[in-house]
């Protein structure tokens, strides 16, 4: 099981300075949406160069373009692009034929996908490398439960691996890894956290 | 009726190089989701700075954090954002109130909506200032016909203008003007004209 930091801060100074101090717990390095979209993909760059032995996740959240959208990751140093489940299955089918060609990998993001039961058989047979369970930030605050969809997706994905996030602490953890994800994604809790690499340790002995 | 040049190349020199040639003739200018993606908000400050008579939308296709991610491109010195039509209404709802707050404005964009029928009274409770009706690239090559759906949400929409964007060219413009959107969104007809500019006179005449 890997553990993947999402850096979740759109200043880079501050997400570096998280990530120094967690590096060695950490398997996956997620460059979060809004650091993306205010400093681009030099931030990966940066990232994988000062971390190589780090997988590096740019969470592209592509939506069209699939080929070229990922490539723009790729080519910037990222080891795995994010793609939406809401995106058409050509856009999806394009960003996973570019990581093939270059060996690299893409992780699909369940967000806001309505009917979860349908979309995931769809996807799987795309067979991307990862399918992330993901709670919208946004309705975190309005008592999502993502158990259900954890065991719904966990139970169907056949060619596909299962990454989880979403609020992720050491509370809610345990119940996740009766479900065996791939990945735990884990952000504000270690990013948030006054101590950040207590916060990682935290995690890190429950998923020994 | 507004004219929005969407700047949908990767490559920030050559997008600047195009919009120079027709900047007098475009109202809204597109800073698209690749370039984002490639350089981050900072072209976004680049154009508005070099052509501030211009509005500039950073289409960012905001998915999660509505607020947050809105911010980074209002900050940056875009008028206008882009959040997906596929996001959680609570995340369109914090971008929309951050766009009040700073009188800013948001587009919706409908890719990938499966039923635009039901949810465009969705998105137009929530009031954001554009939705933008969306043939994803990807599916161009598919034989997707756009004019039906511009039919519905024309219809549908009460408290939010349209825009309409995919593969428009002279010699679809006229169908779509009967359908009086408020931006007609041209991208690769002018972009990838070898004359930019009288790419974009032959547009101009059709909307005159």
């Amino acid at each position: 099981m890997k553990l993947q930091l999402a850096l979740d801060s759109s200043n880079s100074q501050e997400a570096k300075r998280i990530l120094e101090k967690v590096s060695d717990l950490v398997d996956i390095v997620e460059v979060g949406t809004p650091l993306l979209m205010k400093e681009g993909v030099k931030v990966v760059t940066e990232i994988k160069s000062a971390y190589p032995q780090l997988e590096v996740l740019a969470d592209l959240k592509i939506m069209d373009a699939g080929d070229i959208e990922a490539s723009i990751g790729f080519e910037a140093g990222a080891d795995i692009v994010t793609v939406l489940g809401v995106a058409h299955d050509v856009t999806i089918g394009r960003a996973v034929n570019q990581a093939r060609t270059l060996s690299k990998k893409v992780m699909i993001d369940l967000i806001a996908v309505s009917d979860v039961r349908a979309r995931i058989d769809q996807i799987d047979a795309i067979a991307p490398d990862y399918c992330c369970v993901h709670t919208a930030f946004d309705l975190q605050d309005h008592g999502m439960d993502p158990l259900r969809e954890i065991q719904l997706v966990q139970s169907a994905l056949k060619r596909t691996q299962m990454a989880v996030a979403g609020g992720i602490n050491p509370g809610i953890l345990p119940d996740i890894l009766a479900y065996h994800p791939a990945v735990v994604i884990v952000g504000g809790f270690i990013t948030n956290h006054p101590e950040p690499r207590q916060a990682a340790l935290q995690i890190k002995e429950l998923l020994a």
